[in-house]
């Protein structure tokens, strides 16, 4: 058996960096650093990931398009303050054989600037607006900073990002609540709660009007963004030279926004659903929902594999995916202990006594609860734990990170909360950008004025004493 | 409307990459030679085509994994040959930022030098073998040839490798046979003729012991290699040291395959079925299966839109994926123009005439032949002329490319057909590399030994005349 995994709650780095080995979902130990292996298991959680940004970006109206990886130096250049921001992390290529080329590649960061150079081509009139489009794929980031699986990558092997193009600026706001939409969706479905916040101007995306982002709060107190939605205005399709024939006959720069989410987005539902036994997936995004094990017996062992290969079927038939877990060489101590790792939702043993009572044993993943369920029952039963545990799992996630956000007014206070528990601190923030850097002098970096909060209220800076509107969250950041 | 296409069967290279932009499948103008874009709608058949490739694989027990694009320059250069063969065409990562790395990247050829690192780490016992495994991604040429969209490129951005290790040579030996099968299943749900030919020692993969290809005859007489089997033998597992304990207690080094597939398959069908008015898709691999077109009348208007969607709902239902095409800026002859370059196999054409007799007319992509079909015999009948569709794209394509297969006994003949009419030529070989080179010199590629042709039979080398047991394969190959 494999060693215990370190303590979610004490030492989240180390569990979260033994979780993926030992379930079998990431292994990190590839020869180039910030660069991962998606395992077997591990793939087919991304496979649910990736389908879900796939319906939720088809559903809306985007397509799914695929640009190559490298990006030419003069047209990554072309937005001046958006290679000023990428050109201490890119990956150069030079060489092509044994000869330098003419100009150097980039492995794209993200993918402007191959995209715009096409849109350009695609866009003549108004009839050819909005463009819409997305593509799931690796980007490349040459990080300084200490990676970490998943978290921080020189390789991004699971970025969806979405690239539109309008004809006004209102219609790329918008976009932008779309995106907002399709974002908050997302993390519905993973389960996962998050702060919506309007980042501040100089933390924006490099070459945008303004950026919005989603940031997850994590188990160690740290919050980690793991969405972002960008205003581009008309600065890319001003440099790309990206027009439109508007009805009266005028050339116009088109309006564009980007959204995007890495593994990140995976990452962020391991840690957050995660407990000491290992990942906890959330029904709908687990590739096994179900596992069924049978519980040796040397009398009747054969009807206990029969039932359970029955009980499979029809939990299959009702729409579950499915394992009989047969393997002859494992205790059923080990399997449960194999399932847990994993985050297998729902456990079924099927023993001698229950072949007798016909029934089966239900255990839920997240709260180790059992119940003994009568077999014909078992769809149905399955069905509401299945319903009730993703509904408790959401309501356990929203409560923890709500219990973790602090309302201060002063400095002084959110330091110390930061400094002793993390979580997110909101102060009062006059808006001037000075006072912005005031604030971050508590050792945190400023997430922004928060979107998904209506309250109207007044207070005062937290830097300055001046009169204030704008609250501003606060946060030790990944 | 858009310019015609050039002539399939007499200027083929300008019909394909003509078709692919028209088309909607692939834009070949992005700034880097050999980088194409996917289209949303080709992005659609590359999806259907993956999805299959995923639905062999995983049903055959392989599982899919995904590993970094980026290989360090001391594991690919390894194992000897190997890096001996793809040195002059490796892009070349050498700066991170502004800095020089301390190792060169190269950007994977393929993933042997990626993978065996970590299966070495992976492979401990008998227990943990066979590994199936698989991936779909880009792999990266640096091609001094002649560069063409799909068919040779810079940046495959489609390649499905598999790769697998074993304990015995007989198990490697097996899995070949294995993926032969998977590889035949691959293009006979396309549609696709092919030949399978082992291929001779001086053109097998390097760092293999033999390798077998699919060949495809493409409309202008020359063959394609769209996919190919390796045996590895204990080659890459000796230099990456990857070994299990046998039950014995000694290590013994893995016996490994690999197979891959790339956009060509996708390339092969396209120019396999297309005709002169663009593409033609096999049904089951078409992203839209049934277009419906409601021809415009000013007064029984509603009823015509109201039958189209009553005949959608139907035919989705019996689960063809279906379009109502409502636009309204385009005439009918606009629109069967449009859904015909896309090959989209069955339109439905739904006018005043056919809402009085309560049918519709049902037209076959391939064949524009015309059916009247009462509506609600719509589900069967489209059931019925997609099933002979299918059954009669392959037979055609099979017997096109079986009429250009010709038996040869003399070199002189085999070059004046291969000068002529392009195609296939078989001729005996006495099986030495020196008469392989003497039967290239008709100015052709030796494809190899058949391993698709039961037949038993004996001639002449076609090169020194001596007696030979072995058919060999010839031809002007991409």
């Amino acid at each position: 058996m494999t060693p215990p995994l370190a303590k979610r709650n004490t030492n989240f780095g180390e569990w979260f960096r033994k979780v993926l080995v030992e379930a079998g979902i990431l292994d990190y130990r590839y020869p180039i650093k910030g660069c991962g292996v998606w395992l077997p298991y591990g793939f087919q959680i991304r496979r649910m990931v990736t389908n879900l940004l796939r319906d939720l970006h088809d559903k809306s109206g985007h397509e799914e398009v695929l640009f190559p990886i490298m990006v030419t130096e003069p047209n990554l250049r072309k937005e001046a303050s958006h290679i000023k921001d990428f050109e201490n992390e890119v990956f150069w290529v030079t060489h092509g054989g044994r000869k330098p080329l003419k100009i150097r590649y980039a492995l794209r960061p993200t993918s402007e600037t191959a995209m715009y150079p096409m849109f350009k081509l695609w866009i003549r009139s108004h009839a050819d607006l909005p463009i819409k489009m997305y593509q799931i794929g690796s980007v490349f980031r040459y990080e300084t900073k200490t990676t970490r699986p998943i978290i921080r990558v020189r390789e991004v092997t699971t970025f969806k990002e979405a690239h539109t193009c309008h004809a006004t600026l209102e219609e790329a706001e918008e976009q932008v609540s779309e995106a907002i939409g399709i974002y908050k969706r997302f993390f519905d479905a993973c389960g996962v709660p998050y702060l919506i916040s309007r980042r501040p101007d100089w933390d924006k995306f490099p070459g945008s009007l303004y950026s919005v982002a989603f940031d997850v709060l994590m188990p160690d107190g740290r919050t980690m963004q793991s969405g972002t939605i960008h205003n581009l205005g008309k600065n890319f399709s001003t440099v790309f030279d990206i027009t439109y024939e508007a009805s009266n006959g005028e050339h116009e720069n088109v309006c564009q926004t980007c959204y995007g989410i890495s593994e990140r987005g995976i990452g962020a539902q391991l840690s957050v659903h995660g407990d000491d036994n290992g990942v906890v997936l959330i029904p709908n995004l687990a590739p096994t929902q179900v596992v069924i094990i049978p519980i040796p017996d040397k009398e009747v062992m054969p009807s206990i594999l029969a039932v359970s290969e029955t009980v499979a079927e029809k939990l299959s038939d009702s729409g579950f995916r499915v394992k009989v877990d047969k393997r002859e060489e494992l205790t059923p101590g080990a399997k449960f202990f194999y399932w847990e790792l994993r985050g297998v939702p729902i456990r079924i043993e099927i023993g001698p006594r229950d072949i007798k009572k016909k029934q089966a044993i239900v255990v839920r993943r997240d709260t180790f609860e059992k119940k003994a369920c009568v077999l014909d029952d078992l769809p149905l039963e399955v069905r509401q734990i299945v319903e009730q545990m993703s509904t408790d799992m959401r309501t356990k996630a929203w409560s923890w990170m709500n219990s973790r956000i602090f309302r201060v007014d002063t400095l002084e206070k959110a330091k110390g909360i930061l400094a002793k528990k993390g979580g997110i601190v909101e102060v009062f923030w006059c808006g001037t950008e000075d006072c912005g850097h005031g604030l971050e002098q508590v050792n945190a970096k400023l997430l922004g004025v928060p979107i998904d909060i209506e309250e109207k209220t007044e207070g005062r800076c937290a830097s300055c004493g001046k009169k204030a509107s704008s609250l501003v969250r606060l946060a030790i950041a990944y």
